[in-house]
């Protein structure tokens, strides 16, 4: 879906105007370059006014006007917000407390994926959808829903119940071998039959581990279901429309990896500031290099990014507005990353509902201001590299593996959920963003073959054929990198009974023989060629057999015992942290790898908060370098090899007899580097 | 009502102590100078023991006993508290949440204000209350019901439902009315017809906007029906007798001064130290300058004046006992700020129940203690000044608009929910107690034309009225203050969708053209006159057309634009501040008024923790002046005028020759000064 | 029960392991010394996996496999998790909420003990198990159900509401009465008849109090009469079978003083590390301290000490670990408290269920470790000294008043709440055991003239008959030391009508004639014998009548007033600190006491983080002394007469001509001393 090079643009609401604006709308959006607009997707109740009376006349109308101006539609299916005729038919469709409360039908989402009468609702209204545009060159993809999930308490109406039921029975045969998996006779929870099984209840924290982890999987899952319904109507009737939805970031209600399979490709919305006054550059890095890897074949976009301040939330009235220069560089950043789509949420803010503070690049008032110039600005760019641009790829050898499973199984745990798994894997992930290494983060699903390194964090639950992969990828030469509370548990949410990690232990050439947590309150480190390395939340003693002591512990009882081993396992290494894995200690390894050569940046910046990723193409490559503070600055760049290069935003060249490249950067400033040998 | 001169009272419950404990009781209150009681707010349960069945005799017992003394009394309709009889024979009355869980009877305001079966039951027991009493002439008034409101939840009832789905048929006549008001095309929210609407549930933020804040508006207007009920009732049997409720100050559940419209006179319930262990006075001080403001006629009482330790809260066994002088104190500045009544509450602290320890003036032991000789000596004090005293007004040429509708906007967003609306009204109030300026604190529906300078802080929401009556009272010569976020949003609570502040940029000849939460986190500040103050919260750019600009931002990137501008309009002059109105910027406001001659005040007092108020009479004033610390001061005052002046108090006098007095107050203490040119 | 000397043992569930490991896991377990395990408390599903068919053979296989090693069990009653089949047939078993939630069947505790079905099957499966082993030598006793409670706002269902009704109607006989004791005049409450009355509802506070208080205590009986049907059927089938259950420290939801007339001796759940970085040692021994006189002969157990980390909570993901030296101390802790058994919890951490992180001595995966290693040779150690220590018992002359309905009268109301009636008690016995002092900790029943020292620390309840019992006490020469708040309420929860402290002001020679809450922002000094000691969150003003004057205030307004009385009253003397006693306070109180000769300790010890009991025997006494920190130290002991010692566990005499004794103690180590005159 690149025959745009880049697709640029912008979600736009039109049925929130008066028509007699709309034709002034276009003509704006046109100006600013976006060759795309995202229409539709909360208009349930215009679309289908009333119970199968369908009008699609407004849509037509201004898919034309866009159309003249050679601006592309992306339809959305309008099921996350279902109208108030279908809550007063079918009640029912409303989800359902633990405690039989039923949703209040006040904001969005408010559906169980689950209900017999929203799904044949769903049908009708995609299904109509489908068929109108099926022929409409300028509807070139739908996107389903919109950021699918449902609140933590939700939902436990009948048909969630009956369904887990059957979803359980359909999974372990016979009640006993679900006893036995789950380890029921702790405190006398042994079934007798499915019907006796109720659904885990918030706080999970006090149900069974197994019960509560298959319940987060069938959560999972019946989203996962509910978009294929729709996929599947809208392959059927158009199979040459692309399909994508709308995903935020590494959301733990859904497994994204998993429902990325149904799509041509993932896109996600991406608000950098959103409740967060100082957010870092590098959590947002890693969601795009986690959706970007959730495609089929690499290809994301960024279907909503952040055009203005956000809605407020405690203590603020509404969130910080973006400086001058941020909207332009989230949107380098975004390509930097490997995204062939950018969408700017929203075009105009709404005076009206909910969000009346989500500002889009416009404010209120719909005049131009300083936020549409430096989108334009940006488009003009845009045009000018585009195909440069469009021709390379995002590209790594190492791999970070993000797993739901194990995730889910932090969060069913009290004290985990505050040791937030994403914390954890964002801190390994930032040891190699500082150094502007291109990472994958990966599904434990994926080939691990294509990597020389492979990062698995907090690895808490592993399943046999994972162990089995892990270990074939040392094997055979890898780096495996695993840090304190890798494979703990197996695939029924049980402690592996024969001593952690779990089924690694020789893999690791070590086993894990006592551990404490570390309270906040308390300070601890670990030794390590010469330097004192913080340790965080969690400490382990390593009793090796056959690796060596890379790390010692230098905490209380704890002083003097293994900390970090590593371990010759055929043509590989195993690296194991017995802590979490602070920045700190990631930055540490990453050293080290560069050192002995087993990573190979080809290029290295001097300073602070910048961003620095590489995309290739056939015969060149373009760097992206991004200044993620509002202040100028002046770079310097060592290269790996001696390039020509050539400066495609800042103009600027240097010839191939040097290793270096010096550029000025003004405050959010981005640069791409045009390089060839 | 001010045969009295002064209403000096108590708050007593006779019914919870025997009756041989009654005749020492009314000769202690007699002897501590008090004029009247309130009686029998919370007696439904003797006053009508049983369904129909009434008994008046115990009330008429003590009406009669305190008569004897000449101390008149106040009645309480008892409907704060339905009897347990009630809830058993209609358990519909109890309100209902949004999750339909019923408000367990267990403490008090456990009724609907809708609900017909409660609405009867109220008619019979306070007509048969005002029949009883009809001709009683020691029953000067009734306070209707107590402290009426209901917790944030409730009630959504099934009459409540009805009712709201009435009133916006009634306000809106056709569905696409409402949907156009509201916007409800937002997340496909567009209603077919009014039986489809459910109420917005808490969170409100999750809620549309103009649906929230018409239920906000329904609720309020529920409970000022309910009380209409019960003042038609009591003017149809006795139109002699006084009717007032008591208050509790800027209250957010009911729009107050549309409620007091219906009253003889408003009263409050002031207890300075309820859950402060460092309580404003400026704030108490402001309570009292609204409360007389909702006034017909500009007069008002203290129905509950603290008058000893409150219940215990969050980490408080107790509230923080009263200091020796306060309870005097609080009593002079109730009338330094025009009360025509002050009343105590409670007489003598209660052994059970729920308030064991919402402390009257006596102990549990009942026996004479430092508070009851403190306020006896107050007793004593007034007897003496109140002629003086009654024969004054507290006047002001300043008016500070406080808006409900303003208000409800801001407490159905998450966000500003924090930056409170009320602290924002009280830090602009505050920059002019501290000057000792008499403020009126107004709605927004008072006359404007009846003051010289107007300031609307926070005025978040404005109709066309409000904007037309604003414009016109400076075109004619007033000096209007604002602030940020002035006029944001219309009638339905929709952002102004043509600039801000909305339909007043002719006023302040400026537009906002960008803005910024500024989190508590980052420091800004506006360079003001070569002043720089301190910015709070929020931060404009103002894009002035016809205005000066008087202040410039100094924070990152806004540095340099302009943060405060005055418009010339017709005859006066539009301030508009660009940021929440911090006392810092009050305080110079202020000064700059009185720099300029707009403002004059009478009188000037150095030294910090004072307050200072004017009464005027016919031919003299009353300069009322406070310590607020609990240490010894000397005190020194320069008038703007040359006066004879007379200490009523502690003696002392100054003949007219001289702009200057001085004196000295104990810790708490108080002083009224006669001024007579 | 002591004809194991100590019994010393492991909480086993050998229903959570393959039956292949029950050999290897007795021959460790008998190994380690033990001589008695916990079995099957939690395995109604196994011992009657469907209604009415039931199955022991299990059961009986593990028993026998440990008598042959020589162990004896004590069987839990399985009524703490209620199997599926049974939630599936009598619903209604589930605990309802005060607004009508079932609580979910997810973890354990789910029934109500009131409700008829469940009262049914806990006499079904009770009088199984008890016939079943009546004649099993190897079974010694049972635990009746587990950590008997329920959350704090359960339960509410029909069952619970009607037998409140009948026990109130018990109680007060007549409407009138009920009305008069509770003060339901208050807040229009009278009722007119038993139906009209609804059960208090979180939070208390809101409610009633003498109606909070009853609630109180119904739900308490309700858990006492449910074990005291368990009790019933084992002494009626087996009378020689001993029968206790496991408390929970002073946990405050039912009276375990009354809950233990019932049993045989009570045991108690000791977890120090659990949701406590640093604990308290103090907190530790005083809950021994409580339960030793909970049990009729002065004879307890500890049912699960901590074996390892617990499961993780806010913040923290397991609890932290146990260091090297604790698990023993812990043991030794208990036993010089005067335990006769401690049993360890568990064998070896479950894999699966809830508790996965609820560590026992064992790790998940069974292997020796050095927990085990320390636990095997504290086995070793106590096979050596249990016939010494077995033939004592501990003693003390000073006993400490914790009552039950003094601590519920504090959390029926907010700020106590937070005033942890809990950490007052434990502010004052801190004061005794930091000098070593035996201390009873009793119930206010308990026969005070056993002691020579009487504590009530915050008395805040009191009755008539405990008001004659402390004057008697003191009468007769007892010295009493009474804190602020004392008998504040009656037994109806009302405030003292006659003054404060009620009915004590002849005891205490003076009358609280003002007091204030003291904010945590403030602090305020008690000036005392020439030295300054903080006075910690509330003030009063004692007025002496007779009393002397000990200590005054240094604070504001109170500067000067007396803060601390004695007054001498018969034979003995009654002091009054009238302030919440702080261990400041305590700490100098015992200073006086000592320096006066009334308490006379047998040994003194130089150093901080030492504990030290003495056992006294028929000719000789043991003294343990417990090193509470993580590091070695030198320590002397000073005795109060000459002494022959023998250092049991370290070796070291001393001959009897020496009043002194040195010895070297390693982190968390322990040593206990045999001494002859």
């Amino acid at each position: 879906m690149t025959e745009a090079g880049i697709w640029f643009g912008v979600d736009y609401y039109p049925e929130h105007w008066p028509k007699s604006q709309w034709k002034a709308d276009v003509k704006l959006i046109s100006e600013a370059g976006f060759n795309v607009v995202r229409l539709a997707e909360f208009a349930w109740c215009r679309i289908e006014p009333s119970p199968g009376r369908f009008d699609f006349s407004w849509l037509d109308e201004i898919i034309g006007e866009l159309a003249e101006k050679g601006i592309k539609a992306i339809l959305g299916t309008p099921t996350a917000a279902p109208p108030p005729w279908l809550v007063k038919l079918h009640p029912d469709i409303l989800p359902m407390s633990y405690q039989g409360h039923r949703m209040p039908p006040v904001a969005r989402r408010h559906y169980c994926p689950n209900n017999p009468n929203y799904l044949r609702a769903t049908e009708r209204v995609v299904k109509a959808l489908a068929e109108h545009y099926k022929d409409e060159p300028n509807v070139i993809g739908y996107q389903i829903d919109n950021e699918l999930s449902l609140g933590d308490e939700y939902c436990y109406c009948e048909h969630c119940v009956q369904l887990f039921r059957e979803w359980l029975e359909r999974k372990y045969g016979d009640i006993d071998e679900l006893n036995k998996a789950y380890g029921t006779i702790f405190w006398s929870h042994e079934y007798g039959d499915w019907t006796e099984i109720h659904p885990p209840t918030p706080p999970f924290d006090r149900c069974n581990r197994g019960l509560a982890l298959d319940w987060l999987r069938f959560r999972s899952e019946s989203f996962i279901k509910f978009l294929e319904l729709q996929v599947g109507i809208i392959r059927s009737v158009s199979p040459d429309k692309k399909i994508t939805t709308n995903l935020m970031g590494l959301f733990p209600g859904i497994d994204y990896y998993e429902l990325s399979r149904l799509l041509d490709f993932p896109s996600w919305d991406c608000y950098p500031k959103f409740r967060h006054v100082d957010y870092d550059p590098a959590w947002v890095a890693m969601l795009h290099d986690a959706t970007r890897c959730m495609g089929r074949d690499r290809s994301y976009w960024v279907m909503e990014l952040q055009a203005g301040p956000t809605d407020g939330y405690h203590g603020h009235p509404i969130g910080v507005t973006p400086e001058p220069g941020e909207l332009r560089k989230w949107a380098y950043q975004a390509i930097a990353h490997g995204a062939d789509g950018v969408i700017y949420f929203r075009w105009r803010t709404a005076c009206f509902g909910k969000e009346q503070y989500w500002h889009g690049i416009l404010n209120h008032d719909g005049e131009v201001n300083r936020r549409y110039l430096e989108v334009k600005r940006l488009g003009e760019e845009l045009e000018k590299v585009k195909d440069l641009v469009a021709g390379t790829k995002y590209r790594s050898n190492v791999g970070l593996v993000f797993s739901y499973e194990a995730l889910w199984s932090t969060l069913i745990e009290e004290g985990y959920y505050t040791m937030s798994y994403h914390d954890q894997v964002l801190s390994l992930y930032k040891g190699f963003w500082l150094h502007g290494i291109n990472v994958d983060v990966i599904s434990p699903n994926e080939d691990f073959m294509r990597y020389n390194v492979l990062l698995t964090p907090f690895l808490y639950l592993t399943n046999r054929s994972l162990i089995t992969r892990l270990k074939k990828f040392v094997y055979n030469g890898g780096i495996l990198i695993a840090t304190a509370r890798t494979s703990v548990k197996d695939e029924y949410n049980r402690v592996h009974s024969d001593g952690l990690p779990g089924g690694l232990m020789d893999l690791f050439g070590m086993k894990v023989t006592d551990y404490t947590c570390l309270p906040a309150e308390r300070r601890a480190s670990i030794l390590m060629e010469g330097r004192v390395i913080q340790a965080v939340g969690w400490l382990e003693e390593l009793t090796p057999s056959s690796a060596q002591v890379l790390g010692v512990h230098d905490y209380e009882w704890l002083k003097g015992r293994a900390a970090v081993t590593v371990n010759r396992y055929g043509e590989g290494y195993a690296v194991y942290v017995g802590s979490f894995p602070s920045s700190d200690i990631a930055n540490h390894i990453v050293k080290v790898l560069i050192k002995r050569g087993i990573i190979k940046p080809l290029v290295r910046v001097e300073g602070d908060h910048l961003e620095l990723t590489v995309r290739e193409g056939s015969h060149y490559r373009v760097v992206f370098l991004i200044n993620h503070e509002g202040r100028d600055k002046s770079v310097k760049l060592y290269f790996a090899k001696a390039f020509r290069i050539k400066g495609l935003l800042k103009g600027g060249t240097s010839h191939g007899d040097k290793h270096e490249y010096e550029l000025e950067l003004g405050p959010h400033d981005a640069e791409i580097l045009y390089l060839e040998e």
